[in-house]
């Protein structure tokens, strides 16, 4: 198989809802709307929400019913980047190669469109197109593992730790742990979610468990080596900026050479913790391995 | 009845749930934990869940087992007013009595902290507690309804125009609008969630909607009210703000006189609604009038 095609295929779907989700730029009032729409639409991979669909299509289920939930994931993601690029945060200028939300509208709307998506992302995943396709029960299991995963489980202490650690010099423990809840927890939770949501059994939940913490670590030593090694142009967001505000990285703490073959180690284990699923988990597999290889 | 002793013993229940839904202050890492409990502990009157845990009981619910549920709703309550609070936003440096959460633990984790109790309120509301108890359709029916009222449908298009108007002319139309998007939505969605968790049907659902638009109305009108009339060391928090930011209010587009006859035919409305329930509705009758009445 064709993982780029493959990938694009799915990003297609989740754009598509993505663009029925967002109100139009002119509804009332405009200024909240076209932020939501600037640092949505057209931005990003689209990873989690594809997660959540190949796994749920893994365990048999009927994933095309499962676009607005996965969806409400992205709107998850999105909302953090948006208050992790405030001035108060990360003071990020740009993000996917256009001025970030405070830049464009002014921390007032920049905040009040972070905490717009994350309540959507609710609203979208309690929709009756939902409970009409889907036990309810999984619906509830499923918002449980991501609320956690986006809140002091996950995202908010992973994103508090690097800020307060920045300056500071620590370990890879504490790196591990911060990158775990930062960036790892939701992409774990998206796989989680797709298998919750099709119904899995204990075994596919703890394998997909095990597949899900090895990605997304080696997501976020994926995006520390791309911060030493990219160039503005590729990524769309400011390079370089980790080492400048300070912050540990894997690459700063283990080298580059030593990161990489991390992300390999990682990545592998990944794909052995599919083993149960045979052929059909090959999406998967190949998804670990393209985000291991990617450039941007 | 006794309303004053009424809402005490609710309160009571409230806080002891809250005190367990939130981790201790030394968890790691410690700040945002420190902010999470000096905003939400010992503070406000918890009028929303108790809302949901009055209008669950009229309905034949068991509202014991709704006490998670019904914190979920004043966690939300608590995160907007830790974002409403900063710079960019109404830059108050008071709430409740106490510092507000930024000026006392510094931008970055009150906006964090904010997050995390947006977040905190779904994982709390998917609970299993609360689908061992309750039906996981009408949990998921009435975890929509709160993130409507708190998003875009609601709070955040509400904070989002009294930001974008202030020092600007208005008509009541539009304040109106204001106020029942960023305060009444929440208060209409807390009474809602309380009717469709204990099965409520349509016309009962009806009778708690006209109930929950009213008194969410009135209730801002009051605050209007109060912050022309009532003193800093009553209410905890800076008064006259809102003249001083040129916010519009009721008192000072229709006169004190006349916003406070517009608060008590309000009430009135509020009880009529619950005309059906007979005398098993004075609770919630002597809650609106409590409501209308208070001086803090």
């Amino acid at each position: 198989m064709d993982v780029e095609s493959f990938l694009k295929e799915r990003k297609i779907l989740i754009d598509a809802e993505l663009e029925k989700i967002l109100p139009p730029e002119d509804t009332f009032p405009a200024s909240i709307h076209m932020a939501l729409r600037h640092s949505v639409i057209d931005g990003g991979k689209r990873i989690r929400p594809i997660l959540t669909l190949v796994v749920n299509e893994l365990v048999g289920g009927n994933y095309q019913t499962l676009i607005p939930f996965a969806c409400g994931i992205e709107l998850i993601h999105a909302y953090s980047l948006i208050h992790d690029d405030l001035p108060a945060m990360d003071n990020s200028d740009f993000r996917r190669g256009k001025p970030s939300c405070h830049k464009a509208f002014g921390e007032t709307i920049a905040l009040l469109a972070g905490d717009a998506l994350l309540t959507l992302a609710f609203q979208v995943m309690t929709d009756p197109v939902l409970y009409e396709t889907h036990h309810p029960l999984s619906i509830v299991k499923a918002i449980h593992v991501i609320a956690q995963a986006a809140g002091l489980q996950g995202m908010v202490t992973g994103q508090t730790l690097d800020i307060e650690t920045q300056g500071k010099v620590f370990d890879l423990p504490l790196l591990e742990y911060i990158h775990t809840h930062k960036t790892g927890a939701l992409i774990l939770a998206a796989v989680k979610a797709g298998a919750i949501l099709g119904e899995a059994g204990e075994d596919a939940l703890e394998a997909f468990t095990n597949y899900g913490k090895t990605i997304g670590l080696a997501f976020q030593i994926t995006d520390d080596v791309l911060d030493v090694m990219g160039s503005t142009q590729t990524l769309g967001k400011e390079t370089g900026l980790d080492s400048m505000q300070g912050k540990a990285t894997y690459p700063g703490l283990l080298g580059l050479k030593e990161s990489q073959k991390r992300i390999r180690e990682l990545t592998q284990h990944a794909e052995q913790a599919l083993s149960q699923f045979g052929r059909k988990a090959e999406p998967l597999k190949q998804i670990a391995r393209y985000l291991a290889e990617r450039t941007k």
